[in-house]
């Protein structure tokens, strides 16, 4: 019999409490070994005696659960940073196998954890810190190990999906659909960690850790949220045979050095992530063998997060019936340079308001080329005095587009630049 | 250093031997050791040389490889059940693990080689025997064990799924597709196993195996194909919106009994699995803790098919290293009752030809009353003496179904019953 202590018992938590229990025939045939609850610790113990938690279950504090020698595994599912890492790194030192949910935590402190784990030869497994129950983290670890991971590219935040997909549907604006998604408990009172694309990024730090095998941090990656995105964009981008999503993307190129961003972007509307409406998360991998896989899901919510975590508890039980913790051990084997945003090559949509005169766009375009942006199309919509000029470019470095954007705007036949949004998820020209 | 042995060279053996040597570097670093390829059997030995293997490493016959001691890993990759299984068995008699890509072999004889492995504490590994590279098989063990696996369903065949993309874009007829995808190489000259529905039962036995611990041999597999599907067919699924599919389905009711088949069907234009076109394949997961989760990429193709291989492969030296080969063991728990077809239920797409008179509605839904079986929804279209009926049904037994239309033809006012085509994938009703 192996036991389980649980640090935090909140939506995710409560659900591993059910999950074991609702399951636990199938979860004992597939780990070899019964497994159960044995301690719990959280702030309101009104609600784990609510889940039907004995209170001799309840711990008083956190050594209760770190300092138990029965305990095997420790599910960490507190979130942020601190106490967590230091929860974590403890258990570790005490032999404990760890499965944590924390994207905050691996994102910053990922390297220094496994690395802690694998010295203690014990395992620390993570798979529903992304992408919530969905399969990411192992497959990218083990079945596509073959392959030199080219690109990644996730619908990682259910939040902002829903949303963007409300705008295309409805046309809506983003303050409408805020406040929709807020009353509908899928955005937070204080939706920033969402809007401004910080939660998919620490997803995709971790998501690029394991297929660049090199550490990536919260630090490393660019990142730009939903905010500025308008119903005049989702229209342009549906008139043009894109849809835009909010993607956490990671490359490598040829030399070895990786870009790790996190942006709103265009997709085209034939591509299998342009079809991931509301909630549903995505991860999309390009392989140099496998070519392209998707994995979809739901990227949130309770029972599928804990579905992932109690999975990785059925694969620590084997691994502990095997005497194989460790196995897969911390696989940061190089240091990937990370490009800057400046240096990093894509496609853009600019939507520029211009006053409606011949010999306007010409001077738009002597500048774009003056600066090496070469421009793919151009549709401009009448309006009065006032022209809007959407144009799409080649690929471009972004340093040469913020400089001919720094230009542009200052010509006096040009208004207002109204958004500049990348464009992903086409093959190469 | 391990050393790998590969029985069969052809298209995904070559893929094999170029991956093992492309990404030679990330794959020993992943593994944690080199892997080399030791000797290669195949009755072509000028492919073998044209590849670049050496002279020495070309086996004259099998048991050069599986007598060799040095060997720790066979792949093999010859198809078909018989001589395949004997070289299997025998090589993990001998204490080597085996990678597999062979559904034939694993839908017919699974449990026999899975408790062989165990016995002998040997791998047996066959990712690339399902859906080609896309990480499928693992995932269904590892990171969804928690769940009880309530519905799996694949379209697993990229030929047939060619064939039917091509239908519905281009409205053309099944022969002109099953031509044209011959020419490309996408079907076989004799498309039989692929049109029929074969293919696709192998794999879905394979899957529905590991997803409800309970060996599923393709005798299980109830098997229509597609041959019988026409425009007319196709154009009226897409006027009610749905698309047709070969779907391969797995699902398991309240008390444990499994449903297990092969057959086109009506999806909802909606689901995730309509998005699935051309040759890509996909496997659509409902588990009750994680609710839908889908895997998608390319279903087969020497690449793919070699990263799932390779895939396998380093899992197998992790596990070595780590002294836990057989970790998974046979998962094939239970003896699940497997239903007859005639005892499942469906929701079912009827189109039938009538006379165009009075009362003649009324006869049929007569008969389908007095059998159980409930009508949903009834389109009839004119076209001058005889009018086209189409009627989806709510969920009935197929037996229920089948007695009403033997009846129905019976009538003298029917001329015709065009096609019957069962419904997926529509939440319950």
């Amino acid at each position: 019999m192996v036991k389980v202590g649980l640090l935090g018992c909140g939506t995710v938590g409560s659900g591993v409490v059910k999950l074991l229990e609702q399951n636990r025939d199938i979860i004992a045939q597939r780990a070899g070994e019964e497994i159960v609850l044995h301690k719990v610790l959280d702030r309101d113990v009104e609600k784990c005696r609510r889940l039907g938690i004995a209170s001799a279950k309840i711990a008083a504090d956190v050594e209760e659960i770190l300092k138990d020698e029965e305990i095997d595994i420790v599910v960490e599912l507190i979130g942020g940073v601190e106490p967590a890492c230091s929860y974590v790194l403890e258990a570790i030192s005490q032999g404990k196998h760890v499965v944590s949910a924390n994207k905050d935590l691996i994102a910053v402190k990922g390297r220094e954890i496994l690395e802690a784990a694998e010295a203690n030869r014990v395992d620390f497994y993570y798979e529903a810190s992304v992408g919530g129950g969905i399969p990411v983290i192992y497959p990218l670890k083990q079945s596509l190990a073959a392959n030199r991971i080219k690109e990644v590219i996730g619908i990682l935040n259910g939040t902002t999906n829903y949303m963007l997909t409300k705008m295309s549907r409805e046309g809506l604006n983003y303050e409408q659909v805020l406040k929709e998604a807020q009353e509908l408990g899928y955005a937070e009172a204080d939706p920033t960690s969402d809007v401004e694309g910080l939660d998919a990024a620490r997803k995709i730090a971790i998501l690029s850790s394991i297929a660049f095998n090199s550490r990536i941090t919260l630090d490393d990656v660019y990142v730009e949220g939903i905010t500025r995105i308008t119903p005049t964009d989702i229209k342009y981008a549906a008139e043009l045979g894109y849809v835009i999503k909010l993607l956490a993307i990671a490359k490598e190129d040829e030399e070895g050095q990786v870009e790790v961003r996190v942006n709103p972007a265009f997709i085209p509307a034939d591509h299998p992530l342009a079809g991931v409406n509301d909630v549903f998360n995505a991860v999309f991998v390009k392989g140099d063998a496998v070519g392209d896989v998707m994995h979809y899901g739901r990227g949130a919510g309770q029972m599928p997060t804990a579905s992932a975590v109690v999975g990785d508890i059925i694969e620590i039980v084997r691994n502990m019936r095997s005497g194989c913790n460790s196995r897969l051990g911390c696989t940061c084997y190089t240091e990937k340079k990370v490009l800057k945003i400046e240096d990093t090559k894509s496609r853009f949509y600019i939507r520029m308001s211009v006053v409606d005169r011949p010999g306007v766009l010409a001077g738009i375009a002597g500048i774009f080329g003056n600066n090496n942006v070469s421009i793919a199309a151009v549709v401009q919509k009448e309006g009065g005095e006032m022209a809007e000029l959407i144009l799409i470019t080649h690929e471009v470095k972004e340093k040469d587009l913020r400089k001919s954007l720094q230009e542009i705007k200052e010509l006096p036949t040009v208004k207002d630049i109204g958004n500049v949004i990348r464009l992903e998820g086409i093959d190469k020209e």
